[in-house]
């Protein structure tokens, strides 16, 4: 095919074919023997957190190197239910750690939440939600003793939806309680984006 | 804002902000001290060596370790006048070498060509252009001596325009001769893409 570059106003502009969430096969993907563990840094002074609109956000600083690269540690929130699905199974809820680096580069590390044991973190958030919101949380609780995700390139799940978002998505999930849930969903019962079609990206598993 | 999950294809979708090419201004560009050294282990061996109906295309192979992660080398191609610009500076043609790294992620090596000497290895190109396609160049060799280089995230700068690449483009420029040029341009005559604008982009530069 050969391009009219007298005519660059009409080529054809490709998007939203790496979108996010999408279902997580385990048969489709392969393992990243290069990939690196998950290397997180979190500060636990909580700056905010209060309801976006959207859900829970909480304002937090810290790093994490990430694919070797060093990103910086934005916020998090939640949403329920899980906007990843694992074997097309849809969790209770699922937290999402925003990060950007020097560069621009956006990478979320995502936990899913089943019900069980309250979560200690969720408690000192819910705990603290009426009161000036300054307190802490040992944040890295909120990663399983077993770090093993799945990486794939995808997007936002929230518009803008900008695409360009490494996901790290980590396999085990942790647990909350049916109250800490019902907290959760008052703030905002249904916050999951649909599943978006994989197209032709490669998922990559790494222990 | 609060979303409405409800109706979600009316979510507004943000695309093209992150275009290539771009002028590059030195003014602009922060210094990258995490950044790492460009390090190729590029292949000799050309597959094929061909006019892709935009300019010359030629396959070869090997790897690049870009800001510490490993990339394969697919192709490099030609454009003439250089695609990004230097400080508002259009330079006589542009070299880019296409990476892809497991997960999907691509990344260019960008190297400008001005007016001088003949370029060794667009001199192999050209005295095997009407021969079979089966010959070996020293491909480092189109790496200046002092490989510095500006870093951005940006797009392919042909349809389908894909955003999600990463921009490692060399401050030297390597030579070619007003024959070889005539060469490049005998195949297109122009084959540069518009400026982009930069948006909200860091420019990192890399010593």
């Amino acid at each position: 095919m050969k391009f009219d570059y007298s005519h660059q106003e009409n080529w054809y502009f490709e998007h939203g074919k790496h979108q996010s969430p999408i279902n997580i096969d385990d048969q489709v993907a392969t393992t990243w023997p290069r990939g690196s563990a998950l290397e997180v840094d979190y500060q636990n002074e909580v700056s905010l957190a209060h309801d976006s609109g959207n859900g829970l956000e909480v304002f937090v600083t810290g790093t994490a190197i990430l694919n070797y690269r060093k990103f910086n540690l934005v916020q998090f929130h939640t949403h329920t239910p899980s906007e990843h699905q694992l074997n097309q199974h849809s969790f209770a809820a699922e937290i999402h750690f925003v990060h950007q680096a020097l560069n621009g580069a956006k990478a979320v590390i995502a936990v899913f939440f089943e019900i069980g044991p309250a979560n200690p973190i969720l408690a000192s958030v819910i705990e603290n939600w009426t009161k000036p919101n300054d307190f802490t949380i040992k944040l890295t609780d909120f990663i399983p003793a077993n770090p093993a995700y799945y990486h794939y390139l995808g997007s936002l799940t929230t518009p803008p939806l900008t695409e360009d978002v490494e996901w790290y998505v980590i396999k085990d999930p942790v647990t909350l309680s049916q109250e800490q849930l019902a907290f959760l969903e008052g703030l905002a019962a249904k916050n999951n984006r649909d599943l978006q079609p994989l197209n032709d990206r490669p998922i990559l598993y790494h222990e």
